[in-house]
């Protein structure tokens, strides 16, 4: 986090909906800064919970509470964001800039753009494993990639405010067209979600199916295929086990992406499978070769 | 690594050919443990080293190290396992147990069970990322698994030597036949080499190719695709990434059960796919949960 000095765009409070991860985080973050903070929270247990751990400056469960924000965060799931509560859009002040950090980003434009005028949509990338109230920590934005996608309709004015928000809080800034951002989460989120989780199946159907013919009855190969089991694939499947919910999330919000993304990923794999089938290692070692060179360009992001 | 005793079928001094990352931990293990270790290597330049890190007791690059040896470890890679120069399989004393570390059984038997009476095919799964003669590491077996493989006619004397061996370094017991560990480690080691290699493949051609139809010449997806990937992507894609020449022997040395690992794969990622496409949200949801309920079961090894 940059000990930046507070953008003009970022006078008066800002509104937090929401106090998981991201929100929760956000407001660790603000009010360290200096900024006061009015979250909006669904249930008063985790406003209660949210004051004990100090989220924010003020938590309420009325949305009267958002009154007097110059900028709004919509730190909510993805399908609450895409199916507001009409008290929810009554509460925004209209000469707010309003934000959101989903991340799927053309739905969401398709929902808010006429719901707000300031509306920008933006998405924060960063970790996804913890949730809830208990999940926010000073610093989650650091150095972490923020990507707005504003469109022609989009209030040039409020895009500078999000942008403010973002450096405030340490982030990178990025802009793109929705449709970029959502093929490029695809491939390098969403897809990885459902490969990773094909490969635990795949272990776990397999291992059993062939203990079963092996040996009727010991289920041997299964447990054999669990006790060998070591860091690889403990790294590959790690996104494939992760939260449920998320996942399906991703895959219903980002559909198309994600199908464009799956059937790309099929032919490399069909490829691989024939250089395997074929016996042709010469090929295969200068795919794999390829590989080993892809992955630093893409694990050390680019800034 | 464990205290124990020296057992009995471990007296002489103990032979170790190769002394990369699996040779030349073993041989720092078994010298703190008290025993005499010869080692043979192929170069003088790599004997010298191994003398400096004092990874074995004698290092040599003739034969002639492993005279008196009544245990032998071929540490040796698998294109090199499976073609053995005459030197050395009659350098081989005829009374010591001979062993190997290979990744892949099958065909290690096939090849070693005619040419040594006292021949046990085994498999110590530690770390592959290090290799040559600086990767050896004290302490490398404890608490992995170390699987052996006999059949009807190994020796089962010789089997309990090898037994002694790696529980003398605090590795982890395991026996099932050769054809069961080849399919377990193409479903836990090798599958996931492909899975994750043709994900990077994915994200760079997808990346580079819609960036191209979006806006010529820019390659914007392809540097955001880059700059978002996060410790998901980076997690998922490290086995691909990883030594091509190992990747590929993995592959050609277990060409039939990894050819298996893939269709039971595919079958797994089209059936994911068609809950994308068919919007069958509620059924993917499941399909995760039950990943979420499995990976555990892998990841924490059942002893």
């Amino acid at each position: 986090m940059v000990d930046a000095p507070v953008p003009q765009q970022l006078g008066g409070s800002i509104g937090i909906v929401g106090l998981g991860l991201i929100g929760g985080s956000l407001g660790l973050d603000l009010q360290a800064q200096g900024h006061r903070v009015h979250a909006l929270v669904h249930r008063e247990v985790t406003a209660e919970r949210a004051r004990q751990r100090g989220l924010a400056s003020a938590v309420s469960t009325d949305p009267a509470v958002l009154e007097g924000s110059a900028l709004v965060v919509l730190a909510l799931p993805l399908d609450r964001l895409l199916d507001p509560s009409p008290e929810l859009v009554a509460a925004l002040p209209e000469q707010a800039v309003v934000t959101d950090v989903g991340s799927v980003k053309a739905p969401v434009l398709a929902c808010w753009r006429s719901l707000h005028p300031r509306f920008v949509a933006s998405h924060p990338m960063a970790g996804t494993a913890q949730a809830g109230v208990e999940a926010g920590v000073a610093g989650l934005f650091a150095g972490r990639p923020w990507v707005a996608t504003p469109e022609p309709g989009t209030d040039p004015g409020a895009l500078e405010a999000v942008r403010a928000l973002a450096q405030q809080v340490g982030a990178r800034w990025l802009t793109c067209a929705a449709a970029e951002h959502d093929q490029a989460v695809a491939l390098i989120s969403h897809l990885p979600v459902l490969v990773s989780a094909a490969l635990l199946q795949t272990a776990h159907r397999l291992g059993a199916e062939a203990a079963t013919a092996a040996r009727p009855g010991t289920g041997a190969l299964a447990g054999l295929v669990r006790g060998l089991a070591s860091s690889g694939f403990a790294d590959t499947t790690r996104v494939g086990g992760g939260n449920p919910e998320l996942g399906t999330l991703m895959a219903r919000c980002n559909q198309a992406a994600v199908l464009t993304a799956l059937a790309g990923y099929r032919q490399q794999l069909d490829e691989l499978e024939q250089q395997v089938r074929q016996g042709d290692w010469e090929k295969l070692r200068c795919e794999l070769e390829a590989c080993a060179q892809l992955r630093p360009q893409f694990v050390e992001p680019i800034s």
